[in-house]
């Protein structure tokens, strides 16, 4: 079982790291982190930085990961990464986005009459590729899986583990990183945080 | 708010990703990660490496965190991670830890006599290092704050983050990152998964 996650210069740690926590622990699994400028490869924050190899080191892996990010002009213009996915996505078992890197899925052209999902504030974005959305945590359409905003990767991850392994393993790795949440407040989406909060993020999301 | 997430090599990567996500979202945070072996630190499933810098970059961090993983013997023998965590501990507005992260802190003398919790299955080891163990998805005591296994540092950073910024920006961050979890499966916790599952996880980890 190869994994690729291919991250860019700007991405969301948890996009990318929920996923690689959740499938690396597949039995037999092999995992990178690729990049079409690899080396070390920063996140949004610029606080963390990753090393990653050439997309051509993962060319036909099973399971394809592509995370998101804020900054959307780069993995959305980035012809090297989209000629690699469309690649990966005609061999791959599993074609996956976790937040908006369902974006950069439609930029390379795969999610034309597709259902899928990304982070809240981003759902509308998708007719834009051709996309149906959904308001799901995670949402499987044949081979393809998009999952929500950032956390959303754990979930759809372990779904995704149930499809290729069954339950037991899905459950055990789930027990393993012991992923039992517990938020401290009801607020991971606009339909439970409060009005007050939901107006505060979409204002710094706009003025960003 | 200067924030430091000590690695080491063998770190399971969400037992620190999940804080980073969190706190690097806090206004004004600088974060960074911190090694007593600076450069490439690799994770437990030798997939991932993350950049780090020399521990003495960051030597009086506010908030210090200590994430954990399945490799006991490096970061417990470490003499130099642990004079540094001590150093830090004595400045730091606020010191924990994730996962087995707590075995390190209980390593360095900062554990004795205090209320805690690690992955649940290393609870029982706490008491090595003085500690008194409490079932919960994590503990506030004074300053020291400790969590459950690997994905738990989500919930305590974003508690963490109300205790530090108020219950609103911990809110907004929690919604940015939409942290709504829905995991597949009841089997975060052995009160919950299905036991054949805890005994193929415990079988799992004493065949380690």
């Amino acid at each position: 079982m190869r994994i690729a996650i291919a991250l860019f210069e700007g991405f969301t740690a948890t996009d990318a790291i929920g996923p690689y926590e959740v499938l690396s622990r597949l039995p037999g699994a092999s995992l990178a982190f690729v990049a079409s400028r690899p080396g070390l490869t920063r996140s949004d924050t610029g606080f963390l930085a990753v090393e990653t190899q050439a997309l051509d080191t993962m060319p036909a892996p099973d399971v394809l990961v592509m995370p998101g990010g804020p900054n959307r002009k780069l993995p959305l213009t980035d012809a090297a990464l989209h000629d690699w996915l469309r690649a990966a996505d005609r061999t791959s078992t599993w074609t996956t986005s976790v937040c908006t890197g369902a974006y950069v899925l439609g930029a390379a052209g795969l999610l034309q009459g597709r259902r899928a999902v990304t982070h809240w504030m981003d759902v509308d974005g998708l007719a834009r590729y051709g996309a149906e959305a959904v308001d799901a945590r995670y949402v499987f359409d044949g081979k393809l899986v998009t999952a929500a905003g950032v956390s959303s990767g754990f979930d759809m991850a372990l779904a995704l583990v149930a499809r290729i392994a069954g339950d037991t393993v899905a459950q055990a790795i789930q027990l393993g990183i012991e992923y039992d949440p517990q938020p401290p407040f009801r607020a991971g989406h606009p339909r439970s945080a409060p009005p007050a909060v939901v107006a505060m993020v979409r204002a710094q999301a706009g003025a960003a």
